[in-house]
């Protein structure tokens, strides 16, 4: 196997860090130390902190638990629940630290850098168009008989499980998400 | 009107710097310099930054807009939706920039500050119970029909609303908003 590049072990170590401390408290140079390469050797790879935040959250965004495969035998609403359950056991295991980068920094850098508040909304808005695409699924075989407009609420599902999981990082409980899959299973969607 | 104390003066600039900038973000110096007092003064006041950050994360709860007067004529799940439509009256002044100080610093700070995760958690759960008092108000007036746990409803209301807020601030929209109003009052609390 190649050697991964600087540049990619830069990517996964900020990825790391960024989610395990959070982006103002990191500095390059703890980016660097924890990827073990040159401080030096960052900025032939990144303009900046902000740049490099942007490719984090892109690159997060995109290897989400979300996308972990399912049985095939699930319907629409079953599969979709699956999915967010598998990013619970992942919260789980980790003790609700952490919680959902994409929330951690569209609360504290949204504001202050458009480059990552772009890539948040980017990543968001896939993430809601594949939910989306499962109530669309749920809505034409019956499975959900509510006519709202499937991308509102999937948006509005992203949401409350993102709230969800900050919460469950504030209370170190799995409480809040149980409470998301009984009320959006058992109630909303249906 | 006698001047405020110095601890006071910094309690608020803090408020407005945590909030506007991320906790992190903000140096004691850059406070105290917002405050117009002497850094030195600081820790007369405070044990540490993390000590005023829970100072400011109870002060934050206390004085929400959510506890801004409304009609008395409103049913309580009228009076529920003018609360939240106060807030979001608030966040559309503000272009939707900062959105809510408990999921920021639950977002950004929890994970590394034990007194600030209690206060979130306290704050929230305070702003959880004046929720599940009015849906217990709504069920015993017919108003509300779903016999679901109303403190576990009140829970996931906020988690909803917290991750509208945070989405609205990354889209600069109101949609978020807007498409929680849709479902939480005219789905979900029927």
């Amino acid at each position: 196997m190649p050697r991964a590049s600087v540049r990619e072990v830069i990517v996964e170590s900020a990825l790391t860090q960024f989610h395990r401390r959070g982006f103002n408290a990191c500095s390059v140079e703890d980016i660097t130390t924890a990827a073990g390469v040159p401080k030096g050797s960052f900025y032939n790879h990144f303009k900046s902190k902000e740049d490099l935040g942007a490719e984090v959250v892109r690159r997060y965004g995109e290897s989400s638990s979300f996308r972990a495969p399912v049985p095939d035998s699930l319907s629409p609403l079953e599969e979709l629940r699956a999915r967010f359950h598998a990013t619970r056991d992942r919260l789980v295991a980790n003790e609700f630290r952490q919680g959902c980068l994409l929330i951690n920094m569209g609360a504290e850098v949204a504001d202050h850098s458009p480059v990552i508040r772009a890539e948040v909304e980017t990543s968001l808005g896939n993430w809601s168009h594949r939910v989306a695409d499962l109530l669309r699924e749920a809505g034409a075989t019956g499975e959900l008989s509510d006519d709202l407009d499937p991308d509102l609420l999937a948006g509005f599902v992203i949401d409350a499980w993102e709230g969800a999981i900050t919460r469950a990082k504030v209370m170190r409980s799995p409480t809040p998400l149980d409470d998301f899959f009984t009320v959006v299973f058992d109630r909303l969607l249906r």
